[in-house]
């Protein structure tokens, strides 16, 4: 059901960083659920959490680690998310670095453990851990596809995009994989992204980094409006390349890891649980950013948008209706413009005069479709993503249980 | 499929208001469409209209309307919401209001114009228009629940209710009807509910017994976080029952008037679109009643806490992750407890010790459920009402218009 999305058939190794994957039958047997990733000793790594108040025992853990070390390995398990566990949940996420370093040789804290699956259930320890030494067998630079397999849930399709660049004549390159399908909004949704490159940044730049690659990409993304909480993105750099980057040529590999960030936000939201439409929401016009967002997140969580857009009915009115109770102050109707795909739909307060349902329907139809909303005050600008509601959400929610 | 409710078998009727329908085919044939209350000329009036900024052409007119006269008429047409319309919606509200006082004798501006249904199509003036006289003609005192009935869109019963009190020994009547199924939220959604009794009350006092009811009731529930453009609540008092209210006894009749709100409120929830579970959620030790809304509608509004819902799936770490994204600064999260009715499932972080599965499915399985969170903070509570998301609610909205 996803829309435009394919899985990546492969992804460029980055020198210095190998990844195993196991099948540990913790939710389900014969499929892939326990993911190694291991960095070699130099490389540098920064990170983003979930902001939700009850984030969970992994993220509790993982953010503990980083302030002590530098990670040598990440371990993330599917189908068990460890979150509303209380204090067993991080005793099982501790022991589970302790198993992994122990398997190892590095310190307990040099690993980060990451989990996603159902809330509520005490993370199964036995297959988890069973699952670590396969892992580690397996452990290859050009395992990224199957990592990306083994890191998802509701998800369809494996997520993952790679890119080159060349700086001073040398070869850089980016690789990210993702998951994540439901429970998606801003401030990160049950999704990881794991990115990594070969180039060489300090810590303090690499966070400068992923955070700006970040507010472009899954923090610009929605298909429920919840936000999980186990979301993790991490950025690795192993140095490798041999190419160090400083602030000359910083610009060329942010722009970089920005894109590869967003086709894995984009691919997040193309894989919407239950998704047919692609969409993507332009407010311009605004004071600020911060009107523009709460504009297209409106219409974004809009369940009559959604579902409006599921049926491919031009029901602009919803739309309108979504942008009147954003709660932007002193919004002058007649100023608004509203657009799906560059047919203009709403107008000095009302139905534009060159409106017809069969041009609206016309870009109604397709698969992918882009509203912009002109606000006519201000110079800012956003974009977010976002997907229809269909049965399928609903089937698929109501059911992830059972 | 509403949740636990009944159509009005007859409602009392309240003296100096007469009440006309007419079947005037604006959308379907032989359905009432069109509804006229007439009010005796010593009524005082108070209003409350939403606070979507793209209000539809009724609300503008009603309100300049109330600001010159008191009204005399309220005409109510369903199946179009004259929203979206720009000037000629407004040109057609006012040629309503003036035909309507041609063949009355009033001023237009004693007439208000209340509309719901499809936004953005030309109001049908011609069938509106012929179906004023018959309206008319049918004017009667005991026509509340027949006018229940003609103010229905998606609604698949009417909703309506009365009560009387007794003040210095003489019968005062509140009966109210409204409307509203979808695009239900605070702030009015497309809701109308015209309320009245027969008690004498100035202007101004009725207008705070109005907003205190409102914020207690209508104010207080979400289908689906939409707000309408169109959402109006109306208080008439008639003062025919020679009872008039003072400080002293302004109090009996306000809890009335609350009732007869919050009991229609709750109406609208339970014939929410698709319903299939009636949803009480009650925040409670919160430093303010904005961190206990804020709380509470996460929760009202999470997609994966309805689907849950529909599914009778005790998933309480949704309800979780709801509290937990809810951006409440500071919250500490071993004080909150959250209950499914009587079932604590949450407490110190995480799942509750005495919790069990089948004790949260025994909750689960009920069409009304109850889920209380606690956050303590501090004093404060508040109450919403809501419903599940489920395959109908979809199905209702993806196929409205066709």
């Amino acid at each position: 059901m996803a829309v435009g999305l394919k899985a990546p058939e492969s992804l460029n190794p980055v020198a210095d960083i190998r990844l195993g994957t196991a099948c540990a039958g913790i939710k389900y047997p014969d499929r892939r659920d326990v993911v190694v990733f291991e960095l070699a000793g130099k490389s540098s790594c920064a990170a983003v959490f979930t902001r939700n108040a009850f984030c969970a025992a992994p993220v509790v853990v993982a953010r503990d680690h980083l302030r002590h070390q530098s990670p040598r390995y990440f371990v993330i398990n599917t189908g068990n998310a460890n979150a509303g566990t209380g204090e067993s949940g991080e005793r099982d996420a501790r022991a589970t670095c302790e198993a992994l370093a122990g398997l190892t040789g590095c310190e307990p804290q040099q690993v980060l453990p990451f989990s996603t699956g159902v809330i509520g259930e005490a993370l199964p320890m036995t297959p988890l851990l069973a699952g670590l030494e396969p892992a580690l067998e397996s452990l290859a630079a050009d395992n990224w596809v199957a990592a990306a397999e083994g890191i998802m849930t509701t998800d369809t399709l494996p997520k993952g995009c790679s890119e080159t660049l060349e700086i001073d004549g040398q070869r850089i390159t980016v690789t990210g994989i993702a998951k994540g399908a439901g429970m998606i909004r801003p401030d990160m949704a049950t999704m990881l992204a794991f990115v990594a490159t070969d180039a060489a940044i300090d810590a303090p730049q690499l966070q400068a980094l992923l955070q700006q690659a970040v507010d472009q990409s899954f923090n610009r993304i929605t298909v429920d409006g919840d936000t999980s909480t186990n979301d993790a993105c991490l950025l690795v750099a192993t140095g490798r390349s041999g190419v160090t980057l400083d602030s000359s040529n910083q610009a060329l590999l942010g722009a970089v890891i920005n894109r590869v960030c967003r086709t894995q936000a984009q691919a997040i939201v193309r894989d919407g649980e239950g998704a047919t439409k692609f969409v993507t929401i332009e407010v311009q016009g605004g004071r600020d950013a911060h009107e523009c967002l709460q504009v297209a997140y409106t219409i974004a969580h809009s369940p009559l948008v959604k579902t409006a857009l599921f049926a491919s009915d031009p029901n602009w009115g919803r739309i309108l209706a979504a942008v009147g109770r954003a709660g932007i102050a002193a919004l002058d109707l007649e100023a608004v413009r509203i657009l799906l795909g560059d047919v203009c739909i709403v107008e000095q307060g009302g139905r534009a005069a060159s409106y017809t349902e069969s041009a609206g329907q016309a870009v109604m139809d397709r698969a992918e479709i882009r509203i912009r909303v002109e606000l006519g005050r201000g110079e800012a600008a956003e974009t977010v993503w976002t997907t229809d509601l269909s049965y399928d959400y609903v089937k698929i929610n109501a059911e992830y249980r059972t």
